[in-house]
C-alpha cells in the first residue's frame, strides 16, 4: 500500500492507528499485532514523506460521540458477525479524510466490504478524495497477508490456507460450469471442515456492488468468507468469473 | 446570517435548501415555506458571490445511505421529539461541508441544540471549520424569526408570542432569587397555557454543554421550549443568568 502511494502521489502520509471503535467488546482489539518500528522501517524505506500516528486519546478524546454509519452496505458479511465494526471503520476513516485532507487514499483490497463501504461514503459525504486499492498480497502458499497471521500457532496454518483453497476450488467448479451459489458454498465448507481448527463465520456469495446474495453466480460475483482458526478470526474473498 | 458572512469571508457561499432527511415522517417537510426568489434577492443585496441551491436527488441520489449521528446530544430537547431529525442535520451539514470546503460556516443562534450538535461534529470529526454564528432576530413584538411562522393563521400569533413570554417570565424569576428549574418551569408552563392554540411540547432547563437536566440555576443554564401552534412548531431559549 505504501509503495502504490509513493506511485500515485506527490506527499504521501501513512497513518499508523489500531483504530479501538471497530473492534467489538468481546473481539482482539487488545491483542491485535502492532509492529510499529517494523512498520516506520518500511515507511522510511518507500520514502513515505510523513507518518500519522496519533494517540487513542487524540482520537477519541473525552465527550466523543459522532458516529458515520450505514444503513445497508454493513447489513452484510463481515458486518452481520462484528456489529458496529463498520461504523467504526467510517467514523476513523472520515476523521482520517478530514485531519489529512488527502486527494487520493490507498486502501488495501484484502477487505472487500471495507472498500466498498469507504466508496459508498465518500459518494454520499461527497469527500472530493480518489480511492485507490491495492490487490490481496499473498505469501508463498496462499495465504493472504494479514497482520493477524503472526498469531497463528504451529499447526494453525495449513488450517488457515483453507480459505485460500476453499476459494480456488469454487472459482474452479466456476470454470467447469456450476453456476449455483449453493453448490459453490458447499463445496468451499467442506474443504474448510476438513480442518478441525477452522470454524466457519459465514461464505457468502453475493453482488459486488450491493452485497446482497446471489443465487447464481452469472457475471463476475463476489465469493467471501471468513473462519476462525483458533483464536484467529480471518477472512478472504475472490471474485468468481462464469465462462460465456 | 448572509450580513454576517459578508463580514467575516473573503468569499461568501449561501446555502438554501430544505433538507428532507431531517424531516421525520409526519413532519411538515412538504408544508416548510421555501421563499426562493425572497432570499435569491436578499443574497445579491448583501452580495453573496454564489448561492448553492442543489436539488434534492442531486444530495440524495439512489442508494444514499451513509449518516452521521451522535450517540448523546440528540437524546435531549428537539431531538426527543423529532427522533432522526439531528441525524438529517448532521448528515446534510457534513455533505455541505464537503462540497463547499469552508473556512468559517455561519448558523443561526436559534435552534440552539443544532448548533451544539455541530460544533460538536467539527470537534469529533476533525473539520477545519471555524462555527460562527447569529443570535436569534426578533420581530418588534419578541417573536423569534423563522420560516415557519408564515404559516401561522390571523389569530395565532399571540399564542406564537407566548414561548418569548414564558422565557422572559423565567429569566425575571431568576433575577429576583428563584433558582429551582421545577418551579421556573412550571412558571413558564402556565404563561403559555393561557392560550388554547398553544400546545407545550416541552419546557426544559439543562446545563448549557450537555444538554442534561439542570434541576437548578447556579450558573448561566440553558432553558429551551418547543411548542405547537396550531400546526406550527415553534421552538425558543434563553440563558437563565442568575444574579451572583
Amino acid at each position: 500500500m505504501m509503495r502504490k502511494g509513493r506511485q500515485v502521489a506527490n506527499d504521501l502520509v501513512v497513518s499508523l492507528f489500531v483504530n479501538p471503535t471497530q473492534f467489538g467488546p468481546n473481539e482482539d482489539f487488545a491483542a491485535y499485532p502492532q509492529k510499529t518500528e517494523r512498520d516506520l522501517a518500511m515507511a522510511e524505506a518507500v520514502g513515505v514523506d510523513a507518518v500519522f500516528m496519533p494517540a487513542t486519546g487524540e482520537m477519541y478524546p473525552e465527550g466523543f460521540q459522532t458516529y458515520v454509519d450505514q444503513s445497508e452496505l454493513p447489513d452484510h458479511l463481515c458486518g452481520l458477525s462484528r456489529p458496529g465494526h463498520f461504523r467504526g471503520v467510517l467514523t476513523v476513516v472520515a476523521k482520517l479524510f478530514n485531519i489529512i485532507r488527502p486527494h487520493i487514499a490507498v486502501f488495501g483490497r484484502k477487505d472487500y466490504q471495507q472498500i466498498a463501504i469507504v466508496r459508498q461514503m465518500v459518494r454520499d459525504l461527497n469527500f472530493d478524495i480518489e480511492i485507490e486499492s491495492v490487490p490481496t498480497v499473498r505469501e508463498a502458499d496462499g495465504l493472504a497477508m494479514s497482520s493477524r497471521n503472526s498469531r497463528l500457532e504451529d499447526g494453525q496454518r495449513e488450517a488457515a490456507l483453507s480459505l485460500h483453497q476453499a476459494l480456488q476450488m469454487a472459482q474452479e467448479l466456476v470454470l467447469r460450469g456450476e453456476r449455483r451459489s449453493e453448490r459453490l458454498i458447499e463445496s468451499a465448507g467442506a474443504v474448510i471442515q476438513k480442518y478441525p481448527d477452522a470454524s466457519i463465520d459465514y461464505i457468502k456469495i453475493c453482488d459486488a456492488q450491493t452485497l446482497n446474495d446471489a443465487p447464481v453466480v452469472d457475471r463476475p460475483t463476489l465469493m467471501a468468507l471468513a473462519v476462525k482458526v483458533g483464536e484467529v478470526r480471518l477472512i478472504d474473498h475472490a471474485i468468481l468469473e462464469p465462462r460465456d
